[in-house]
């Protein structure tokens, strides 16, 4: 008899699984339980769609439930909210959304992929219709479907970290009058001073408005009351973090993290022998303090999923880990980090240097050049590259890249400093920026 | 009493060792030797030069020779031509140019790079005063007047190597008819035949004709007569090919390698103690083969240069090697690459496998996505990354060293294609092209 994989949610990282697991074992049979109306989408391009007038929903969608079904052989079933999973019957109770009927099925293995959920401040007025949070293609698509049918003309977005910064500028796109409201004292706390300023003029000089140290207090007839003043706001975006979708792994007796989300090993199998988690609801490993952290990005989802899959289909594979590599796009900014910030590595207890450089996206002679800064940090003790954060208007976001490769392998900033990178005179200067940064770097470290 | 260490060439090695030497022993005394007139610029930035209607030589200049002489206390001597080299004597016998005066120096040690020359087809009519090679600052402005005052139509590009490309996009840039003639049956050839396809694609959809294994027999009354057909020339570009110049060091009785440049170990230094060689007249080590290669490039020579220097200072730094990283922007198009062709992988031993990837260059969802073409070879025996070439309109002038920079590492392609790489949807798919190459190649190499 062939074996029964459950998958619990069908985004990114349950997707991934199932696939895998498909494809390892293609006669097993693979059920993918999710509770929305959509599988496999990318959910981190959702403030493009929503910008883009002639943005369809469809677009973000990488694998279609027919697809999936036809030529994947996955049994999707979407509308389907699973209610509790019994690791000793190996059963997961789950209710037909549609339908209302609740029903249950053994498995042989199965895949936790949960996800998150948004935050809200607990405050009154977050269940306006006129305020969201934007999470799920559902949600995306409700935003859209807002803005399309009340031309709301102001948005005050609640909230200063990856989302509300890529959603400033998709309502500014859109014409609306933004107004960000942040309660730390600063966006992107964990960067650099010089690259936040970078940031803050960046929101400036596309006038966003942007207040910090700030409380929201209520929300009530459109008017976002806090502690920096009181905001008109035609829409309201909550974008105040995430928490990992955990209730049924803990119900189910699946030890949690300190860091709240599922505990996994690195072949993201739970306490639970047979379960697997992965994605926004599992924890990762930071690969260079090999400290359990939590996070959520789409990267590592997919990489956790997959990883997760094959190893519920009995591969062996380890995940690696990850260094927390992230980016954002700011309007004409590209805003990147990889590794560990300059406080992560002092709480660490390293005895990091941290540099700041400013260097040119081109060479001499070449006619467009803009500054990238870049600020990257070393340890003292053993010479090793630990972290970097960049900001430009071009040659940032695949440059991190570059970095994080090298801080994966653990080389010294030494070592990295002469690494044999290409370089054309468009592209870069003869020493590549962030070989510029090493060679700074690697002088201080001495 | 001070050492004297005397540098022979002013460009892009021979300053990066005076610089060295005067950081680390500010007390002694740096002579450098330069031929030409100017130190220290970008030759690679020469055709954006070209093309720039408002370009000015001095925008080339990394270094001038008063910051050298006043702030680096570098003492420089252009128009200086040297004559030759007594190991034996530690002596140096030079002619300064303006007077025509021969005089020698002694050295404590030495430095040599002198760079590389042009090649010249063995034809009639390469001395014309229309044909041109773009090798020093002179040859740059030279072809820059000479296009202001004879304001030239058509050009012929001899050689479809990276200058040649490069001049083709630089000429189209100044309205010039373009014509180019290869003897090879293909521009780049070491490329795989997909990212060929697209060179040949750009250089047509930009209007620039372009003829392969054709012979050129003779230039004469601005005609290029070639086994290809006869064009007319208002300007010819000679583009085929460099060779380091070694006289010096031959006459010394330096070694030289089988490449025919100048035999270096891992610290620079030649077969004669104390006398160092750096850039485009000495080799480099290949780090994935530990072959001696010659690849006289910008980057490579910067390094060498700092190398060379510190050693020759006394401190103790070894090159750690080229893996042939270049890229060039053809119009509209990045195109890199890094590491072993497939060829150079087969020759050198290995079992290479090759894929060749179409990638997006931006998330499902995002408005402006474009193809980026990645071939990427691995090691069918241990698993290792061995190459990688990539073209396309966007994100591959820096991603290359993402890939750069985990083949330094020796990583294998499945250990690579798990890398915590950041992304968003602007920038590239969710896992990165370059993670899909990794991935697909993985599968391969099973």
């Amino acid at each position: 008899m062939s074996e029964r994989f459950v998958v619990i949610g069908g985004i990114a990282a349950g997707m991934s699984a199932a696939s895998r697991i498909k494809k390892v074992k293609p006669d097993s049979e693979v059920i993918v339980f999710e509770k929305g109306e959509y599988i496999s989408y990318g959910a981190c391009s959702m403030p493009y769609y929503i910008s883009n007038p002639e943005g369809d929903y469809r677009d973000l969608i990488v694998l279609s439930v027919d697809d999936a079904r036809e030529k994947r052989k996955i049994d999707v079933r979407t509308n389907h909210f699973v209610l509790g999973i019994s690791p000793t019957e190996k059963r997961v109770f789950y209710r037909e959304l549609i339908s209302g009927k609740e029903k249950s099925i053994n498995y042989d293995r199965l895949v936790i992929a949960t996800g998150a959920f948004p935050v809200k401040p607990p405050v009154g007025g977050v269940d306006e219709d006129y305020v969201f949070s934007l999470r799920t293609l559902d949600d995306g698509i409700k935003i859209k479907e807002f803005i399309n049918e009340k031309k709301p003309r102001s948005a005050v977005i609640i909230g200063a970290g990856y989302i509300g910064l890529e959603m400033a500028e998709s309502f500014k796109e859109l014409g609306l009058d933004v107004t960000i409201v942040e309660m730390l004292e600063k966006p992107m706390p964990d960067y650099n001073e010089k690259i936040i300023s970078t940031i803050l003029q960046t929101l400036k000089e596309n006038g966003v408005k942007a207040f910090f140290n700030a409380r929201v207090e209520r929300i009530e007839d459109n008017i976002v009351y806090s502690t920096a003043g009181n905001f008109r706001a035609d829409i309201v975006l909550l974008a105040t973090g995430i928490k990992p979708s955990v209730k049924l792994a803990k119900d189910a007796g699946i030890e949690l993290g300190e860091n709240g989300a599922i505990a996994v090993d690195s072949k993201m199998e739970t306490s639970v022998s047979g379960i697997y988690a992965a994605g926004d609801c599992a924890e990762s490993i930071h690969r260079l303090t090999n400290r359990k952290v939590y996070v959520p990005l789409g990267t590592v989802a997919n990489k956790h999923g997959r990883i997760a899959g094959l190893n519920a289909a009995r591969e062996t594979i380890r995940f690696p880990g990850v260094i927390k590599s992230a980016e954002f796009k700011l309007f004409d900014r590209e805003v990147a980090r990889c590794g560990l910030t300059l406080r992560e590595a002092m709480e660490e207890g390293f005895d990091p240097v941290e540099v700041s450089i400013t260097a040119s996206s081109s060479a001499h002679g070449y006619r467009h050049r803009y500054p990238i800064q870049i600020a990257m940090i070393g340890d003292r003790r053993t010479g090793k590259l630990l972290g970097a954060q960049m900001i430009g208007k071009v040659g940032v976001a695949h440059r991190i890249n570059i970095v994080a490769t090298a801080i994966f392998n653990g080389n010294t900033v030494k070592e990295f400093s002469m690494f044999d990178l290409a370089y054309a005179p468009p592209f870069s200067p003869v020493w590549d920026p962030v070989l510029i940064a090493a060679n700074v770097l690697s002088g201080k470290l001495k």
